[in-house]
């Protein structure tokens, strides 16, 4: 087995790189690793990946890559997932760091203590509320605009953005407002092979 | 004048694609624009990027790229900033989206809310402080390891750590603890003509 993707199934960030791996054939050996239970704290992982994150993919030759978009962004070189176009493909990056700077913070963390950790909304800070809106706002706005993030086509921003936004409800963020990102969800969940709905409110 | 860069001369983030413009002689007019003064909530500013945050680099065609990492990327593509080798360019990318991740959100928070905001430290969440020593932890790790976090050359991993690394005193970071990011410091900014030694103490 060439590839090994260290990561929970239950993360967003870490069905990432799964989704890509899949989508182009690439081979991998899934091992299930879940940072709630310590298991990438642990000093085998830290060896692996001194962050103490997932996902984490180890190639063949023992080289390791740690950081969701990264590993998406090297499996996915030369395919139509990252657009030929200079420009395009600097949107794509624009989206995938402002992923993981205004949304993933806000949306996935939200999703982790309501749904996973059990907190209580009240005890949560307000402020993951109001900015996890305001991510789904932005990205509302361009998909009224194009089909997907960036412009006809799937991309690596899509899969990026999909992760958590697709389980926004389960953190308490209801989509109604949202039919661009709602109409989105449902073109590259067919895309990629998910089932179709979480984001119906019902995940 | 091809290459507009809005952004505010006090944050790393606006810093970043100035230095790489500057050292591959890219002709650019920088516009001062300051977030802490909202110049990034304006109408005209929300039209040229609707999620409200400089950097932002506009070209002569009028298109506009936001994300001070993919502005980065964009200027340089083809430069020796960026490694030829797929799997280096990956590692490069793996500490872009972790600066912004995990390096950024409390380094540079904690220098904005003590050296600009004036916030007292006692004020402010211990977790910045930890996490921030947690990042520069894992810095020193690599640079023990290689002059540059890429391996022997000056990359674009190099440029968006120094931007808020070369102030972290000013966050109350101090680096006595971190000889490799100190040395390192002195390397990156000697390449970038920058003046060396804020990171002595006296920033």
């Amino acid at each position: 087995m060439a590839l090994k993707l260290y990561g929970s199934s239950n993360s967003g960030n870490c069905l990432k790189p799964r989704w890509v791996a899949e989508r182009l054939g690439v081979p991998f050996e899934w091992i299930e690793t879940d940072s709630f239970t310590g298991a990438t704290r642990t000093p085998a992982f830290l060896a692996l990946n001194p962050a103490g994150q997932v996902p984490v993919a180890q190639f063949e030759d023992g080289r390791v890559l740690a950081q969701s978009n990264a590993i998406m962004a090297y499996l996915a070189e030369g395919s139509s997932l990252i657009p030929d176009d200079a420009f395009a493909r600097a949107k794509m990056f624009e989206w995938l760091f402002w992923e993981q700077y205004s949304h993933e913070p806000y949306i996935a963390v939200r999703i982790a203590r309501l749904f996973y950790l059990k907190h209580r909304p009240e005890d949560l800070d307000p402020a993951l509320e109001t900015r996890g809106h305001a991510a789904l706002a932005r990205m509302e706005q361009q998909l009224t605009q194009s089909p997907y993030l960036v412009g006809e086509a799937l991309t690596l921003a899509d899969i990026a953005l999909a992760a958590y936004t697709r389980n926004a409800p389960r953190g308490g963020f209801g989509l109604e407002s949202y039919p661009g990102v709602r109409a989105w969800l449902y073109r590259v969940e067919s895309d990629l092979g998910l089932e179709n709905g979480a984001h119906a409110g019902n995940g």
